[in-house]
């Protein structure tokens, strides 16, 4: 009879960035500060929850923000153009703009300097993808996919970069594509080194395992590529919040199951989803 | 009863940076003067053997070009070593080097100002390589092929370029393959515009004949491209330099004839294949 297990995915949960932006969030909250968050600090609802219970309050755009105040810029980034006007406000900034997202804006900022037509790879309703565009120039394309890559024109120079939560393999699709509208094309792989690890591992694990359960917000790009991925690799694959959302059914005739969580679950979440499931199991 | 047909590709034949050099060199020899080329001038052996006996003389080296004599520089270009050298010696020098060819060797010489690391895509035996090359720096590298790529190791940036005469479908695996070695990728596509439209022809051509004829050098890079299109789209093909080595049993059972012809055969190849080809389906 085969052994019941329960993997975890390595990487699984909070990357460096969200990490980051939300130990930020907690150390000004501990100073009794009230922080203004420019849209959801990160993509998981519960993590906010626990943030808005100490003083955090998540508000949609920087008029929003009362002259003065603190305000949190989250791991997606923002607009140059709500940064202007935070800055107009006398507002106290603090920036948990993502490293890897902080560089991508730089990218693109450096390639409309560079006249180049400035393409980004991504979802175009995406925060990180609108901040990232504000920085592009006014001619900056967003595509979705390679199919959206090969309605664009011709371009004499095209400077290509990445939302940093897309698939690489994706991202290559597109590459491809424009490799038949420019000569001269400089691609900037801005995909997030813990979007690819997540990614690779979660492939792997999802071929090992009879279940795979992927936690993480439901509006978490990064979160529902791992589930994309799990549906590919594994016959059985489920995508929740929190554990609270697993059902017993789900596991029968289960043997081995596998975790993956987003860059935006806490441990918590992880840790629950684990013992529930070994309790299911048992 | 299915017509007989025999088919030219369109634009088969001479290019416009053959056509250039041949003339440079039959306006030279046209006034008397002797005429050295480094190396034989294109790759078709029969145009050559025609020149040779105006007073055109091929060389394999600088070194081998008296002082203040007058030499071309073939449609592939040279390395910059060799026109170091016969500056030096004082030699007129009549630079054929085709535009396309230029481009790439100015591409190159730009990627490594830019201190990126060079990868030339192409034939690292081939004359318009191994030019290309001496611009590129001394750590440039030249990969034949998408396995050749993946052996190399991993780069801050990458400048890549193609010999001009290459497949744009081989150019696009050595792009995804290199996309796994750098974050920063930047490719300028060197193939000339003459290439894929022959490809592209040959291709298209080779599906609806029963029999392809490709006519040209041997030696010819651009041309064996061309045949290996021809038997990859056309139950049978062969690649010839002259007329005269076409087979009567070639022509069995064949309705439809299509001929390509490399960017260095001469239009009295094509038309005496053409003539020939015709005679024998009567």
């Amino acid at each position: 009879m085969k052994k019941k297990e329960v993997i975890v995915a390595e990487h699984a949960g909070f990357c460096f960035g969200v990490n980051r932006a939300v130990k930020m969030a907690e150390k000004e909250l501990a100073k009794g500060s009230k922080v203004y968050s420019l849209g959801s600090l990160i993509h998981n609802p519960q993590v906010v929850a626990d943030l808005e219970a100490k003083g955090f309050q998540v508000v949609k755009s920087a008029e929003e923000v009362p002259a003065g105040e603190k305000v949190i810029i989250r791991s997606h980034g923002t607009t140059k153009w709500e940064v202007e006007k935070l800055q107009k406000k006398h507002a106290t900034i603090l920036d948990a703009t993502c490293p890897f997202v902080k560089k991508a804006q730089l990218v693109a900022e450096n390639f409309a300097k560079e006249k180049v037509q400035v393409v980004i790879f991504g979802d175009p309703e995406h925060a990180e993808v609108i901040g990232v565009k504000s920085y592009a120039g006014e001619d900056a394309l967003v595509v979705a996919d390679e199919k959206e890559a090969s309605q664009t024109g011709t371009f004499a120079k095209v400077g290509l970069l990445s939302q940093t939560t897309q698939k690489k393999r994706n991202f290559q699709k597109v590459i491809l594509e424009l490799t038949n509208h420019t000569m001269d094309l400089h691609i900037i792989n801005t995909i997030c080194s813990d979007t690819s690890t997540k990614q690779n591992e979660v492939k792997e694990l999802a071929q090992k395992v009879d279940l795979m359960m992927v936690v993480g917000g439901k509006e978490s790009s990064n979160t529902k590529k791992l589930f994309q991925l799990s549906q590919a690799n594994c016959p059985r694959a489920h995508h929740v919040e929190t554990a609270a959302e697993l059902k017993k059914e789900w596991l029968a005739g289960v043997k081995k199951v596998g975790i993956a969580a987003g860059a935006s679950t806490p441990q918590k979440s992880i840790t629950q989803m684990k013992e529930k499931i070994e309790a299911l199991l048992e």
